[in-house]
């Protein structure tokens, strides 16, 4: 399915958690890849000629460029998945296919975060619940909480060294993106010792340091760390 | 991976979305299941019975039983994945593994959908709108036609007879539910010709007949329909 030499292409922001999560599944399968910024900040995603790439107006968008025709996957989770089953061979981040049951608890600590925490804490909700007069900090980091909650009570469940025993899979792709976004709601997660241990676990991964939001070319200065 | 006499139990509400794409999937896979209604009106879901099926304190939980451990499935596209992996010989509802682009499209729409659309419209983030004075149908339909927007422009490369091809995929298994929604919403569908297209062929299925929201037992009279 995959060609020999793939060609990517990511439109990335630095501090988009869901680009993180495409920027650490891409570093731990060590596909190179070119990028866009697009700056949400500037409200890039928004325009017309980004809506012809992305109609959702969301980052990131993964493009495969080597195969016949080209294409854009604009929703992360479907270009993780597609990622996974492009390249199953180089660090999979699935269980094995028999084993159906850790593949979907996998799956259903992606969708905490995925569904649960990150559409309702981004950046457009914010701005949509600041409009109503709502500390978005306040809001945020009600529903962090609990999705962490329920992160933490499957991980008794599911977790060895990582999320879902001892490899590192699509959850805690997932997941260290969402703890970094907690930093600016001052989300205590000393309440969350599983997941702090999984995200720390991570956090030590050469995959995690460059594809970390504090690494990236559009990270500003301020921020940047080497 | 499964057996021959699969037990599959539901926890579902009948006007929950994320119950009804697991509904439409059973009945499209011809698995037998018994029910649970939990009453999310009644804030079932939140009690400490419950959390110990599902952390995510949400509808609907897919349990395994007939397996030698029996577990339960508290994502709903954990759940889709899972059926799908597990009895892939009935009715597919992926395009076959080695039609990777089209695997990535499917996922996509469902994206747009489990991602965009339900988490910011669904009943916790209704009650949460409502207290910051806002008057959460305007909020739901705003959101709402972002991502049918989205996912209309996406069909006009994918669709065929349905979201994705002339085959009955995740994607629709999960519009379906979510057009149900609208309803409550005066969002008008005309603006989506092909999904409005889509969402009829669907409806005039046998599976969408039988998991429709009108035809649960926990349906009020006031709402049923034959």
């Amino acid at each position: 399915m995959a060609s020999q030499t793939p060609k990517f292409h990511l439109h990335t922001y630095f501090r988009s958690s869901c680009s993180g999560r495409l920027r650490i599944a891409l570093a731990l399968k060590q596909i190179p890849y070119t990028t866009t910024v697009t700056n949400l900040l500037k409200d890039e995603q928004l325009s017309s000629t980004y809506a012809a790439i992305n109609p959702s107006a969301s980052v990131p968008v993964l493009t495969r460029l080597d195969t016949d025709t080209s294409f854009s996957i604009g929703q992360s989770i479907a270009a993780l998945e597609y990622l996974e089953e492009a390249f199953p061979g180089v660090h999979p981040l699935l269980p094995a296919p028999e084993r159906a049951l850790e593949r979907a608890q996998v799956r259903t600590l992606v969708n905490i975060v995925a569904c649960d925490i990150q559409p309702i804490t981004n950046r457009r909700i914010i701005l949509a619940v600041q409009q109503l007069g709502k500390d978005p900090a306040e809001w945020c980091r009600h529903f962090i909480e609990r999705g962490f909650a329920a992160y933490e009570a499957t991980l008794e469940k599911t977790a060895g060294q990582f999320s879902v025993g001892d490899e590192i899979t699509l959850a805690d792709v997932c997941l260290v993106p969402a703890v970094w976004a907690v930093e600016r709601f001052s989300v205590d997660l000393g309440k969350f010792p599983r997941l702090k241990g999984v995200f720390e676990e991570m956090s030590g991964t050469e995959a995690v340091r460059k594809a970390h939001w504090r690494r990236q070319e559009d990270t500003p200065e301020e921020f940047k760390e080497s």
